[in-house]
């Protein structure tokens, strides 16, 4: 499995009363682990839609396990990447890190999502092409 | 189990540029009708702080099916409850619905956090209190 | 000027470690507030891109002072009105109370976006039409 | 005026059913930077508050221009610094370019809270440090 990596800085306003990151913000973090990572392979958002007819990623299912907080001004890592890749769907592993330690362990399970013709405010899912996978390194 | 429900509208800013509503917003509403849930009860974030030395509820784990998207205006109603109690755990289970179809199906796996007396920053769980169980109907 | 009001409860996660509402979450609910009046008089971002080819009320300017702040649990109204006409901007007012007191002065000053013929990715301002000034009541 | 730069990228998540940059967080930006410019000079919110007891930098007033919007992966530079001291306020400017194009033109006036002995979740201005001041280079 390839690995890509982000790293990120807790902002102030990540943060909630409790003065640790607020939860839903990790999965905000999975989002744009996610775009980075199709981007850099050249699938990104964009030339999905131009270049496949293929309106991004939807969701079927999403997890995370919180092993310890992180606080304003930690410096994170985030490794990202294909665990597993179904005929339509794939899970995409997260992985936060400070430092050497895990804080969160989660995932995102999604689709590959095609305007249905009589009603593209529909999507379905399409299967995943060849060169998309291979474009991982798969 | 008990229900409390909590209404809500999807705001512009709430939805992406496919025109749905953000996923991490569902997790961001699973936290709001778990603090409103706590409220009705008599156990706030303020109160538990205030009365029980207690700070908030700290997440182990949390996941979310997602069936079908949400958009710009929808009315959303989210039904929440506790579904399991274990002795230093409790599991809400949250459903969020456009009228009757259910959208999302999610849940929070929660510990009661009391900071350490050597370090005020760290957290460990406790046992759930027999009278907070019990404001619960459970 | 026609008032439009809206009632919201502080979420904990709308507050940051300090234990106020993380100030642009007040900007988030001036959007809000501008969707729903837009909506209530049959203008909403919906309507305006399908009956008249617009892309919603780009922003020009925004401004808030903030006299008080609000906390996790606070019960606030937004009191929000369209304070000045121009030929092709507007300017509205947004105030956010609690009870009686004014914790947040407000304004938004927006136009009406429609796409070039020739790149419909930039947006130029369009005369305010009549019709919309008059469902306003002005 | 010491000019403090950031860089960051836009993401999905960042932006609207229009497709560009939901404009509170233009504001979120704002608040990233003030924080990152206090803690380059050695004056974090944790260190304002272990060492001067003071509660961060609380907002009386913000205010933004929107000249051009910014759309998903957009590579921006915020560039900040304090334009103005007063006796107990100071006025951060904010601007956001994308490459040479100046998107948005944006100030926080912001004093120093100290909380009120009778009631530590009030606070009141203090005059600025005259060692803070001169930490800017001013």
């Amino acid at each position: 499995m390839r690995i890509f990596t982000i790293k990120l800085k807790v902002d102030f306003g990540d943060c909630d009363p409790a003065g640790i990151v607020f939860y839903p913000n990790f999965y905000r973090w999975f989002d744009r682990a996610t775009h980075q990572m199709f981007g850099e392979i050249g699938y990104s958002f964009l030339q999905l839609k131009e270049q496949h007819g293929l309106i991004g990623w939807p969701l079927v299912d999403t997890g995370a396990k919180f092993l310890s907080p992180a606080s304003v001004g930690d410096e994170l890592e985030l490794h990202s990447g294909i665990s597993e890749w179904g005929r339509k769907t794939f899970r995409i592993s997260h992985q936060i890190k400070r430092a050497d330690e895990l804080l969160v362990d989660g995932f995102e399970l999604r689709i590959l999502g095609q305007p249905l013709p009589e009603n593209p405010r529909k999507l379905r899912a399409v299967e995943i092409p060849p060169a998309m996978r291979a474009a991982f390194g798969d």
